[in-house]
This record gives C-alpha cells, sequence and structure tokens, in this order.
C-alpha cells in the first residue's frame, strides 16, 4: 500500500498493509487530515521515523469484533500498555509507555490502511460527513480544556491565536455561556469565529485585560507573553502549544499573580463527536483545500503555508 | 524612630515616626521577621525603596477601635484600594493599586512602628509567643496551597527545597493527610521535617517520580527540572519561587503531561495562627539565631548566608 513516509526526509512510497493483531481493526482509511504535530515531527519533534498522520476517518475492513466491519469511524491516537496505573484509570493517553498512531512508534493513517485496538474506535453518526468527522481528534483535544478545568458561564475567555487550534478552541469555549473573545491577526480566520459568536480582536493595539481563562493556541513563545498581560489574578491559562525548545517564562508574574498554567493535550473522542454530529462546531470553512493522498507530498508542502488553516486528503474508497 | 531602610543601600538610621491615618492602628513591632523577598528588594526587585520588612508581631498602641489598644497583633501585609473588582471580593492581596509593607509602596516593620488598617490585623492568642507568631505570615502563604487547590488524603506529595518555605510547606501539607516528601541538601534541615513525619530524600541523586502534587519552593531553577521530573501526568505543581529573571520552561513537557502550575503566594492569616496555637506547626527548629533589632545591619547580613534558615529581630518592648 502507499503511505507518506518520514525518515529523516518526507516521501510517499510503497509500505507493507499492516497485519491485524487481535483485538485491533484493519481501517481502510477514507479521509485526513494534517496538523502542526506531523510538522514537527519532520523538525525531529520526538525523533519520529514512519508514517506520519493521526487525523483520519476510515471504515473497518476486518476485526475481532463483526458488527464493526464495513462500519464507519473515528479512532482515538493514543494505545496504552493495558496494565500500568495510567492505564487502570483507562487513561491511556498518559500511559508511559503508549504509542500513538503518526507520532509514537505507532505507523499513521497517511497511508491506504492501518491498525488500531478496537477500543479506539468510535462509529460516526451517518449524518456527519468524512470532511466532518475528520475533525473529532483536533476537537477532542479543545473539548479537553471543559473536561479539565470547569468553565463557567459567568467567566470571561480569551483565546491567542486565530490558527486551526484557536479557532476550534474558541469554539468550544463558547459553549459553556461563557464570553469568548479572540485575538488574532487574519481578518478571514477572525470572520469565521465572528459569526459564531466570538468577540475578535486584531493583534495589533490589543490590549484587553481582565480575562478569567485564557488559551494560549499561537504557537508562539509572544503569545504566552499576550496570555500573561491579559489573564487575571487568580486566573487560569490553557497551554496548547508545544514548543521544540524551552521557552522563557516570567514566572514571578505566575507567582504573584497567582496564575494557574494548564497543560493541555488530547481529550475525549464522544463528545467532540456529538458535538460534531450536533452542528454545534462549524469546521467547512476551516478547510483550505482538499488533496488527492496521491498528492499527499503536494499537500505536505502546502498546509504548512501562511493563511493556510487545514488541510486534508481524500483517500481512495 | 530606628528603620532598616534600603535606598539603594542599607542603613539602620532615624526615620520619621509614622502618623496613623483614620482606620488604621498604631502598632510597636516587637518582633520581626526575615525574609528571601527583603533580600531580592535590595537587589532591585519592585525597585523599592524605605523601610523594608513585613514579618511581624506588635502590640497595639493607637488606633479607633479602642478594644484594640494594648493587644498584641500580627498583620495581612496587603493594602487594598477597597473599590477595584478584586478588594470588593475581598482580595486585597490582588486589588492592582494595592500597598504592601516594606514591599511596595509602604513602609514596612523593620522600624519601631508602623502603621497598617485594622481590618488587616489579628489578634494573637496569649498562649502564642511572640517568636512563634512572627511565623504568621510565612505560614499563611504555605495554607494559601489548600486554600487554593484540593488537596486529597490519598495523595503523594514533593517539597523541592529544604529553606524556610520548604520546611513549612511540608508541615502544611501533611496535615492533608497527604504522604509528604522532601527532597533537599542539607541533612540538619531535614532532620527538622523528618521527625514530624515528612519523608526526607537528599537531593543527589534522587529519582522518585510520580507525585500527584509538587512544591517548587527551592529558589532555583533547577528546582523547577526536578519538579517536572517527579510529577506524574495531570498532576500539579505550586510555584513558590519568584524570579528576578525570566526563567526557561519545558512547556512541551507541561502540555504532553498536562501538567497544572500554580503560581501561589500569601495567603490567608487566620488559619495560618490557629495552626500555630493549636502547635500543629514546628516552627522553633527553624529558628537559626535572634538578633537585636539594633544589630538590623549585622542580622540582615547574617540571613543570607549558607545554612541559616530563619532570622528574627526582638525589637525593644
Amino acid at each position: 500500500m502507499l503511505g507518506l513516509v518520514y525518515d529523516g526526509k518526507l516521501s510517499l512510497r510503497e509500505v507493507p498493509r499492516p497485519i491485524r493483531p487481535a483485538g485491533e481493526a484493519l481501517v481502510k482509511v477514507l479521509m485526513s487530515g494534517f496538523c502542526r504535530t506531523d510538522f514537527e515531527l519532520t523538525q525531529g519533534y520526538h525523533g519520529f521515523s514512519g508514517v506520519l498522520g493521526h487525523e483520519f476517518v476510515g471504515r473497518v475492513e476486518e476485526a475481532d469484533d463483526h458488527s464493526l466491519i464495513g462500519r464507519r469511524v473515528v479512532g482515538e491516537i493514543n494505545v496504552g500498555c493495558g496494565r500500568c496505573d495510567q492505564c487502570r484509570k483507562f487513561d491511556a493517553r498518559h500511559c508511559p509507555s503508549r504509542t500513538a498512531i503518526g507520532i509514537l512508534g505507532r505507523p499513521g493513517c497517511f497511508a491506504d490502511y492501518l491498525v488500531l485496538p478496537e477500543a479506539n474506535l468510535h462509529l460516526v453518526p451517518d449524518q456527519v460527513p468524512n470532511a466532518t468527522a475528520v475533525f473529532t481528534e483536533p476537537l477532542a483535544a479543545m473539548v479537553e480544556m471543559p473536561d479539565q478545568v470547569h468553565i463557567r458561564p459567568t467567566s470571561r475567555a480569551l483565546v491567542v491565536g486565530d490558527g486551526r487550534i484557536g479557532l476550534l478552541a474558541a469554539q468550544v469555549l463558547r459553549l459553556t455561556g461563557a464570553e469568548v473573545h479572540l485575538v488574532g491577526r487574519h481578518e478571514d480566520k477572525l470572520d469565521i469565529v465572528r459569526h459564531v459568536g466570538v468577540i475578535t480582536h486584531q493583534r495589533e493595539g490589543f490590549e484587553e485585560k481582565g480575562f478569567d481563562v485564557v488559551v494560549e493556541a499561537s504557537g508562539s513563545v509572544p503569545g504566552l507573553s499576550t496570555a500573561l498581560d491579559a489573564i487575571k489574578p487568580r486566573g487560569l491559562i490553557f497551554v496548547k502549544s508545544t514548543h521544540i525548545k524551552p521557552v522563557l517564562l516570567d514566572m514571578t508574574r505566575v507567582v504573584v499573580n497567582e496564575v494557574t498554567l494548564v497543560g493541555s493535550r488530547c481529550g475525549p473522542f464522544a463528545p467532540a463527536l456529538a458535538l460534531l454530529s450536533r452542528g454545534l462546531i462549524e469546521v467547512t470553512p476551516l478547510i483550505t483545500r482538499v488533496f488527492s493522498f496521491r498528492e499527499a507530498e503536494q499537500a505536505f508542502d502546502f498546509a504548512w503555508q501562511k493563511g493556510v488553516i487545514k488541510v486534508l486528503m481524500q483517500h481512495e474508497e
């Protein structure tokens, strides 16, 4: 089968079709999406080598549970050891020996097929098209925030950054009833969430302060500084951006203002898929372009260009 | 009266006795204590100039509320504007226009007298000696932690640092029923808390992991790295140390392990004083030396020497 492989350089090439172990499903990939992490992996993050990709919708071709066969699914990306303290608390996302498709010790979804434990799969309701369902993984990472911390309808929240993460984060937070602001640089991106009840601001000259909750989703070090400027005393900053290098942080401001920083990564698929299925999150305007999987190399280069929000790949049925 | 003044250099000298405004009390200082912040202020922190000191026990000499006169008191150090959102929520500690004795826009307690709003004062029970009551302020800052976050009896907690802050932090946390560990470099300091139920470790070769809660109380940047090594996924790190410069933080570990960092500063006096009064916190072994206030300059130099824990000054009655 074909796979988009990174092993020091990136190429779409023939790779062996994965062999399905017991308890896992063989999934034909129907659609996949690019995430910033894919790019970071090609910059040395995690020392990854293999088939990239972790955002997908697919159809089950083989499984122990025959009721899954032929069904459309999305899949949680982390696979735990099943035996450690974290796994016993059903938190494979933090298993110290976990693998994660396309990120850590497990081939990804930029391929014709992948295998994943059946327990990781979620059935996609018929009314949710592939190009919507493929957002389940990044949306789940945003749903992680209200799952970690109680966000109140009486809160004022600010999202820093108008990229993929910021545009989804603002949409999730607005469902809490909180007054949600987003600050970014691109009018066309701000427009997307302005239409669904988010108050938007241009980064240049932005000076609003006193937010109860701030989401740092800019992927940049200045974004963290903007977050510290905008947060009120005893406020809470979600940190969504990973950085390859350590970042400089004004810890004295964190201590003196008793700010809480909450690292936030992957999240729960079921509520994310439910939100998509109920039409509560706008994802279509985030899609900049859909490539064919056969154009995976060009798609990869395109995905990180300025102004691009989300790039998807249509795999052959 | 005499005051220990920092104005670019440090000196004990004659300064005007403060004039009591309406609503404030004139307090004769009986005993005072040194805090690392006093040292940092002489290194340029906050650009402070004036009488230093914020840890004290005193006796009220003048007050609007006559029932206070002659009573022994400790005093909350922050004075809010009384009108802002924070002050309306009784949180003067985070009032943006606050003053703080000996730190921010208000003369401190390294003097014969100070003035402070009557609302800031707490009566010291007769059975609590001055050399114990003077620990109310630093202890309150430790009591702030269980006031900010629910610490469970089922938690494993680690305190990084065996200085003043660490030795008090470990004692407060152990009252929650949590299994409390402290890692430090000085056997004599570790001894103090080992006798009251804290599990102690030498820093050299320390590799324990999987703590639910870590307190960074070392005042050093490597301390933060030790905290990140020791914390379990989804764990919580209290950050107690201020740093004059921004610190390098491995934010990717914070995000990937979904660690929460909680900045933690001043705390509530009433429960701290209650703990001292009930004999639940050992403070006497922390006192390295008591100077006379007339030796304030020597006391100041002594307080930051290696191996010193806490230095107090006895003022004239």
